[in-house]
């Protein structure tokens, strides 16, 4: 990992210049206020924060200050940015085929679907290709709904899918109240001990009431109308809130009772994240279909899809699937997803992310959670963490999002590049990271949450 | 333009080959047929079709045969295949910068919305960006219902607007139906004087009848109620319906007189395709959104978005926009975009395709038309044509697929990779394609459809 020597070695591709050649943090900062539309953003308050260039897990402005990447930007980049193999393949492939259409067999394609179902559980025979997260879920439902040709989708409150019609409604968060525009979808609450809607006081009990819970809804819905339950396996934006023991397993078992399939979301919890290839692999768990995008290629090449078990996938021998898109197995993304899973195998990237987990972040968090005020839990496996900020730890009143402001800000301005979402701050490097690495993260976390409580009473 | 000169010159990415390093077109159609699900099909019945390398207009299997490509793929390159300039551009971008997450300013982003905005007419000012076609109009969408607190969406029964829940309800054609699981869309019949759903027989009264009837469905719904109306300014998929002098003037107005916003999509029309930057340039018509994908950057690699007017855009500057992905603004695809405008400007690629379509394509089609009987219309503009096959001209009934399947079975024979839709073939090259070319390439045409048309009555 180096850091940039020179801002032109930074500098954009060709034509996006300015006149003058070179990009400031300034001009680029500029640009984008005035000509970038931008995610879930109230556009009056854009980006401060400028990326020129990264590597490993560090990124860089214009001006050549540098950060480490505790995000993995949208917990994408598990194999870090810049993965010389992964480059090398885009390379290629663009000087070779970038793109041809969906009904075309192409080679570097079978290759992408015969990598990621080597790492799959036997019983899974296709692969559908997508170009992210959320039309990996809306192919998923479709599937799951032709296939038991029944209508509603059960998934959690405290869970995100997507931002189409259907992921988006399917999804739990704040970010569905807008956009309830597609029907057919039910929530219900999951697992989460910390702030139980169960009334629960063990891990044990929260599972249990958790899937009576499950079980009661689906029941009330009428069973015999719903197609899929489709959960994230551990809900990750929701607050990298992983499953207590069992909790999936009873899940599979009501989606068996009542001939439902099980959706398990694996967009951002697979391909390393929790130390694992697949976080269901940590529940002994099978689902029917997984979808994924992000980590199967650390995001170099938009690529999303579906991981398909033989018997939905032979629904669709004789009867045609009604979804697909232009770039379904765009060979640009396949080279990426071939390039990237052969790197995490030939460096044991996700034996890395377990051994991070178990021997830096987890220890380094629990002594954090036992010494700061301000911590109410930390939870979490492989590079998948989270840290609940409390104003009270009796309450567990979350801090007010002043207080996010400044844990943002100050991890900036220590060289850290965070991940916060409400009142908590998500660890989650890339993959690839080195125990010297994460100790350097966590140090500077510590030095801000330890400043931060210090003036908390002032806020 | 070059072939291949050897197999190995055209086997795919590293990782991807099997053992001995080389595929051929019987393991690919073998991996593909085993591994890979595709849209909208019965999988089953697979792709017969190989393609390892392709340059320019032309594509070519393992095999080291050649076919002209009049589909542009999905209807996308629209620069031809693996343009030099893009090529580089998007490996200069994968050695610097692959992904960012979409809340960071980045210098290539704004670059690449610089570049499309200078082509849109004055008024439009942010651009949203997004993975392709699909995810564009359902953002489109949102901004519309966000902006005028309004609920429904106006489209047309002869439209596709691709696959995700919203999108695919918003289409009018046979893909819509196993997919109804998003509210709030209504569709209306579209200006189409072959067949017109308006018992006329000019283009002024088709024009003036799907008018009235647009207005009449807007009232009768509520037009208090109608947030959008969303169109393909030439509908593509559905036929190549470029609308009729005024019909479009007369939406505007109509969605004027209710303060509905009007998307036109050009996810297909737009960048080129109808020798012009933008579709509706050749309309005198000014939509206040526009959704875009294929041609922005030939798809080279997965990319589309939104246009947006500065009185919507305006909306969000306090409030904020309830949408958002993962790899929106992708700096990959943000590259490929910057290099693949410029190069449109460079070599004057889109008037390069009216040229092509007003000198070469069109006589020449009309010819056809005049000349074969199995050609009941062409209609098109630039590198946008449509050839309906009829059973009977005076009927117009559509041939059976059969004929179809002969027809294509043919032209593949021949050398010509088409675009075949129902009852039509899409003529549909590359923007690029040179005069010879697409002689060459109808030249093929011709002598299949004289060869279908003389067997017909067999049939
Ligand atoms: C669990 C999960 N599913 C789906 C998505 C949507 O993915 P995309 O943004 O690529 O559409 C996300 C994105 O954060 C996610 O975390
Ligand atoms: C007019 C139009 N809109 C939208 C789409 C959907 O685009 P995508 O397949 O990239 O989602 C298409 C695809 O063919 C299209 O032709």
């Amino acid at each position: 990992m180096t850091s940039p020597t020179s801002v032109e070695h930074v500098s954009p591709a060709p034509g996006g210049a300015p006149a003058d050649g070179s990009w400031t943090d300034a001009t680029v900062l500029a640009a984008d206020h005035g000509l970038v539309f931008h995610s879930w953003s109230a556009q009056g308050r854009l980006p401060d924060f400028v990326v020129a260039g990264a590597s490993g897990c560090r990124v860089w402005n214009h001006a050549g200050r540098t950060w480490l990447d505790f995000s993995s930007q949208l917990v994408n980049t598990n194999l870090g940015h810049q993965h010389p193999a992964v480059v090398a393949a885009i390379q290629e492939q663009a000087g070779l085929l970038a793109t041809i259409a969906p009904a075309t067999a192409n080679a570097t394609r079978a290759a992408a679907a015969s990598k990621i179902l080597a790492h799959a559980p036997a019983g899974f025979t296709k692969v559908f290709f997508t170009n992210g997260g959320a039309d990996a879920n809306e192919n998923a439902i479709r599937m799951a709904r032709v296939h038991t040709g029944r209508d509603k989708v059960v998934s959690a409150y405290r869970s995100y899918h997507g931002n189409t019609a259907a992921a988006v409604v399917a999804t739990g968060d704040w970010r569905r109240v807008p956009n309830e525009y597609a029907r057919g979808h039910v929530h219900a609450f999951g697992p989460y001990l910390y702030r139980s809607e169960f009334w629960a006081t063990t891990q044990g009990e929260e599972s249990a009431r958790a899937l009576e819970h499950l079980e009661r809804v689906v029941q009330s819905e009428g069973a015999a109308s719903i197609a899929a339950i489709l959960l994230e396996t551990v809900p990750g934006t929701a607050g990298v809130l992983v499953p207590p023991p069992g909790y999936l397993r009873g899940v599979r078992q009501i989606a068996d009772r009542y001939g439902i399939v099980l959706i398990l979301d694996e967009v951002m919890a697979g391909f390393g994240r929790t130390g694992s290839w697949f976080a269901f692999e940590d529940h002994d768990v099978v689902p029917d279909l997984v979808t994924f995008a992000k980590g199967v290629n650390s995001g170099y090449v938009p690529a999303g899809g579906v991981l398909i078990c033989d018997a939905i996938a032979r629904t669709f021998d004789d009867q045609v699937f009604p979804g697909g898109l232009t770039y379904s197995g765009h060979p640009l993304a396949m080279a990426a997803i071939v390039a990237t899973i052969t790197a995490m195998e030939d460096e044991r990237v996700v034996e890395n992310a377990a051994r991070i987990g178990a021997e830096v972040i987890g220890p380094a968090l629990r002594e954090l959670a036992a010494a700061n005020p301000l911590v109410g839990e930390v939870r979490g496996t492989g590079v998948f963490w989270a840290i609940e900020l409390v104003a009270d730890r009796g309450t567990r009143e979350p801090v007010p999002p002043a207080v996010m402001a400044r844990v943002r800000a100050l991890c900036l301005e220590r060289g850290l590049l965070p991940f916060t979402a409400d009142n908590r701050v998500h660890v989650v490097p890339p993959c690839v990271i080195t125990a010297q690495e994460a100790h350097e993260g966590l140090a500077i976390l510590r030095s801000v949450l330890d400043d931060v409580a210090a003036q908390a009473p002032a806020m």
